[in-house]
């Protein structure tokens, strides 16, 4: 019997980049039925040795084999440069990073980026349903082929344009960054007192289960909201570090005048 | 055949107040086999009386019931009050408050506080089960039945004094109200460019979720604790609102004392 692999439908994948990003990629698009991933570059051969078993790898670009797109997951500084040294054309090329531009892509490439608004780091388990990927492509005929491949993933995608990806990737500096810094602090806080940060972990993952259903803005609640005067003077006092008071008076400020106090 | 009903071990509770926290509280401790909520006092009946069908109800203080426990759940500048109103003494008293002072209950009683660290509303279902109960009393013997009674709901519970629920009713701003504001901010950013807030929802839980299991400390990323000065640059251009500016570099400044930039 003659056994012909359809492979015909298949989107043909070479990533390039061994960190978080790359390796959660890898993983989830060799588990899809709609891609696969064929060759796996990256300039330091030993972090991606443990795959070697699963996918052609290599450090060497002059090896790199044709594919339908090449995922450049590279630190944003080491995209522009590793794009033009890729030794092809006209084949497309996409980064994954929120905050550079697609232009710097070399323009002998078709380019487009696959910009996954979601935290990645190397040890957690990535479920990519809860990545949403944000496609962007220079040439419109580009765009088709990225939404396939994102889907493939089980991922929601979303078409967005330069300004919209700047804008999320700020915002997401706000919701995840700050936010977790928000949190830090509150670490500091309950332990100054030997208190448990631990009995705060029910409350932090309330407040954003919260906003999964309602705005932000109906979500409010506190002290700064209702003007409670005697409880942010209160607050303000037992706070010790300057910095700490800063944070907590510009945020009240902020609150007050997103509600129109 | 008679049927003696045991109830001695049962812990009688009387509610008083009829927003957030008593009608969840009254919920939880209906459902429970061993406490019984034996009356409900609110000063206004007509917002109890949806439950009038399977708890006695009043609007009247001199007519409470005697009783194990009495939960003052009504607002903070009405506990002293309404604990000094309370037209008997030596019985065990406790408000809910993260912020009043376990001497604001009046010196008659037996006083105590149990402090549920969640954010109540009236419409979302709670799980006690997520609701660390922080528990203080004034005098040592009054603790055992609270904290059987908050065990009685599900509730972990953790025995504090009044710096530690001072601090954690603190933290409990920064965590909750402040970084709801932080997702508030995120939503302008992104609609300002016509962008979808939903995008970022994943990763809003992601960020909670992470701290569950790692500290905040080493959950931390980006261009603050990377110490990026292009990327922080080129967001600070961004950001049209002044306020946001302002609290884009405070946080990135706290970032970076946390990490030792
Ligand atoms: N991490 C996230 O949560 C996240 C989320 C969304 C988007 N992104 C974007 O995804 C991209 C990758 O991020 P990451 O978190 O995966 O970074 P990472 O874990 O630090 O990995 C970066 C990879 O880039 C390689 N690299 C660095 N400089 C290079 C150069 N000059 N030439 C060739 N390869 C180079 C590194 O190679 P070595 O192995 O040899 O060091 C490493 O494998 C970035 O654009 C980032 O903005 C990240
Ligand atoms: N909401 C939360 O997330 C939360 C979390 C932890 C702790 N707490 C604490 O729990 C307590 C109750 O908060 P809540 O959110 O349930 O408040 P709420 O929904 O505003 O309800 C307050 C209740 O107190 C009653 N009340 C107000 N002034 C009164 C007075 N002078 N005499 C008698 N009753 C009076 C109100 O009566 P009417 O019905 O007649 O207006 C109302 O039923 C507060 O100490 C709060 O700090 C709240």
């Amino acid at each position: 019997m003659l056994i012909i692999p359809i492979l015909a439908l298949m989107i043909s994948v070479v990533i390039l980049g061994g960190g978080n990003v790359a390796t959660h990629l890898f993983k989830a698009l060799n588990k899809s039925k709609e891609s696969s991933v064929i060759q796996w570059y990256n300039r330091d051969l030993d972090r991606i040795k443990p795959y070697a078993n699963t996918v052609p790898i290599t450090d060497d670009l002059n090896l790199l084999v044709q594919a339908d797109v090449y995922i450049l997951a590279v630190n944003d500084d080491a995209i522009a440069k590793l794009s033009s040294e890729l030794p092809f054309e006209d084949r497309l090329v996409v980064h994954t990073s929120g905050s550079v531009s697609i232009y710097d892509l070399d323009k002998k490439h078709k380019r487009g980026v696959l910009y996954p608004l979601q935290s990645f780091s190397k040890d957690s388990k990535i479920d990519f349903a809860n990545v949403p990927i944000c496609i962007e492509t220079v040439d419109k005929k580009s765009y088709p082929l990225l939404k396939t491949l994102a889907v493939s993933m089980g991922s929601p995608t979303k078409r967005i344009n330069s300004d919209q990806r700047k804008v999320l990737h700020l915002a997401a500096v706000f919701v995840n960054n700050f936010t977790n810094q928000l949190y830090r602090i509150g670490h500091e806080i309950t332990e100054s007192e030997g208190a448990e940060f631990d009995l705060l972990k029910p409350l932090i993952l309330e407040t954003a289960k919260k906003i999964q259903d309602i705005s932000p803005f109906q979500a409010q609640t506190g002290p700064a909201k209702r003007n409670d005067k005697k409880t942010i003077k209160k607050h303000l006092k037992i706070l010790e570090n300057k910095q700490h008071q800063d944070i907590y008076e510009l945020l009240t400020q902020s609150i007050q005048n997103t509600h129109g106090r």
